[in-house]
């Protein structure tokens, strides 16, 4: 991990530039099995599921009864951290819940939003070595809380063929039924044009590896929503002197841990303390079980010492890190300069992990400099927003002639019409509705 | 305009089918713009201009001067309804200004989100035989509002090499100052990749033709976002017998005469009522001045006779419209059956050019289903949500145990020892800060 001090703005682009990967040339092949699945539905998603992931499937779908069942092997310990996490995240998430509020623009004129879940969501949990039931907590919980209609999660199987109790009992905590153990291109591609088994989605959420990306990116194309591009996970920690070097070093391998194509980067305020940074990330690598992955992302990852806080501020802006620990003294002051960052953790105690897990927020966040122009998952991405508008007498006689202006200076003269002829009516005092219903 | 009675619920998307338009055979050209502007920059924009506005330009962005006393030539009757229009999208689009709400979602555990501009945005502002100020509102006010940082507005010159009046005049009554007098493909590259007149953006807004669409997909593809796909206008119609025909007629018309692929489609409960108000279209179709692009666009629209009230609003539903009128007496309860729309227009009055130039809504709509999916564009389509947590002492020992077990059972041991380090240190009472610093 290199230290760097007091870099120049026109350096910060490369000096903190993200490990490229060129996704393209996996198009071609993810395109294919997205075609593939799109025509032979169940039979193809079968043959995939064990070209890829070793397994000959009896069902796609998880019986229901392994859902509901799928606590009884895991510890009360995990039960109780899980039930704690949902809890929080469903709290932070249920504050997100937004009631119509008309707004009367001008006499007579009644605007306003309602929030209304998106039918039917496909959530994706990768694989891998772990079971990752926190991303079931995060995708599950805003879906549910949304009033999505219907909600499919796709996870790939294990070595023997099921799906991990500690996801399905993630499932089985936020009632979902509809479990289907399978994963990659072709889970995204049986969410996309559905299957017998798998049916068809409007919009598919959730991280995964980079045929998981681009066959997001492909059902885009075919009319299909997506949460966000995807990209391997960063944190920047941001630290003054009184900031512990060991849990500095702890945050930043937390980061390095998740793969060699993790980004993590320290921004400290004096030399002496980022040295003791980087001394403490190394003594504590050496003792992790994924030493390796995390010393690969050590190896490409910087430290920078800034003392100025506006330049440092602006090399984050400029960074826009997915995650960003602020461990300073006045960390609620110094975020008010942060502008571009996914989710910002405050202070000297809050580690990256306490979201990743629990905190409540939601840690489904945009990577790779995206935080510049989205947001992460939350309650909104399972929603839409419907506009409403009711115009009466008043403010049909305040607005029409306006709008009859500007449409016909936009050269749209049915635009006018429209407004004309009511305004006519009403003007004539035609406008008894009841009269004319009981003449109909 | 053909009249169908009850369709079942099969035929629905065939009868509903949208002029569809494959615009990958677009994509080789447009992206050899992208790739042109790219390297040449202004250069390059200037010769597209030459090419395909038959402009030579003498500047890229329009003088500030210009922009200032644009109003001198509009009449102010214009002036007026623009200002009016202006003060309703405003008032509307302010009340979606949210604070920070702080949820504890456990004792000492505190999450928010802020709501945060989005630094660098396009708007983008279609040519055509008519200037469309009112786009310029529909995208600049939320865009100021938000408090982007940078607001840069593309527009296609006319014949004589200027923008409209009209247009700078709405430019200018929104602040804004960049306005850039190119249109198409090379327009959205520009902001894709900036050039020396015009910036790079985060984030590109707008309606446009099928160049426009699919430079703003693949600008997508250049790490920049969008506000949402684009496609032809629509409206559904649904009415019962209350509703004046010629009223609907208008409101048919004024979607039609947008452009022959515009699709307008009535759903009304008798056959009698739906007979008059085909009637009437054709009636007023013939003293149109667009009455050439309407009738295309009418002949390949339907009208659909539902009595039932649930199929009819499941019709409605699956359609999912751009623009939903709702012409019934309990148009505000019927409404409440509708899941998928993009802006709803309650009640005999309102007619659909209300809320697209002056109610204050949002007229940038998602259109050919995506409603389904996305939202229209609103304040928070220039904004982000950054999320924040803070948990100190007390919430470390509550939430802290949890995390550890967590994140061991995903195998993600530097997570857990990220919280156990600081559980150590405030079980151990070491957590004077004050007294750390004073020391360092």
């Amino acid at each position: 991990m290199n230290i760097v001090e007091n870099p120049s703005p026109e350096t910060w682009a490369d000096l903190l530039a993200r490990p490229a990967k060129d996704l393209t040339q996996l198009q071609d092949g993810v395109s294919k099995i997205m075609q593939t699945v799109q025509k032979g539905g169940d039979a193809d998603l079968r043959k995939y599921t064990k070209k890829y992931d070793g397994v000959a499937l009896e069902s796609i779908l998880v019986d229901p009864e392994e859902i509901a069942r799928s606590g009884q092997t895991l510890s009360e310990e995990l039960k109780k951290a899980i039930q704690l996490a949902k809890a929080n995240i469903e709290a932070f998430h249920r504050a997100q819940i937004t009631e119509p509020r008309v707004v009367e623009t001008m006499p007579g004129v009644r605007c306003w939003r309602k929030q209304v879940g998106i039918d039917r969501v496909g959530l994706y949990v990768p694989g891998g070595s772990a079971p990752l039931f926190s991303s079931v907590l995060m995708l599950a919980v805003p879906a549910v809380l949304a009033g999505c209609r219907e909600i499919v999660l796709c996870t790939p199987p294990q070595a023997d063929g099921k799906v991990h109790d500690a996801i399905l009992y993630a499932c089985s905590l936020c009632g979902l039924t509809q479990v289907a153990a399978i994963g990659g291109a072709q889970a995204i591609a049986a969410l996309t044009f559905g299957t017998e088994s798998v049916p068809k989605v409007d919009k598919i959420f959730g991280p995964g590896n980079a045929y998981v990306t681009v066959a997001k990116q492909l059902a885009q194309l075919e009319g299909v929503a997506i949460d966000m591009p995807a990209g391997p996970s960063e944190v920047l920690v941001c630290a003054d002197e009184g900031a512990d070097p060991q849990f500095m070093a702890a945050d930043l391998l937390s980061q390095a841990e998740h793969g060699p194509d993790s980004q993590v980067v320290f921004v400290g305020r004096t030399r002496t303390h980022t040295k003791s940074v980087v001394a403490a990330v190394h003594e504590q690598l050496a003792t992790l079980p994924r030493r390796d992955a995390a010393a690969q992302s050590i190896a490409n990852s910087t430290a920078v010492v800034m003392p100025d806080d506006k330049a440092a501020a602006e090399l984050i802006n400029a960074y826009a890190p997915e995650h960003l620990i602020i461990a300073r003294r006045d960390a609620l002051a110094f975020s008010e300069r942060i502008r571009n960052a996914g989710s910002v953790f405050l202070g000297y105690l809050t580690a990256e992990s306490m979201g990743d897990y629990a905190s409540g927020t939601n840690h489904t966040l945009p990577t790779n400099g995206y935080a510049r122009q989205y947001s992460g998952v939350s309650l909104d991405s399972f929603c839409r927003q419907m506009t409403f508008q009711e115009v009466d007498e008043q403010g049909l006689k305040g607005l029409g002639p306006a709008v009859m202006a500007m449409a016909r200076a936009e050269g749209l003269e049915a635009h006018a019409v429209a407004v004309e002829k009511r305004l006519e009516e009403v003007f004539e005092g035609l406008t008894n509705i009841d009269a004319k219903l009981a003449k109909s």
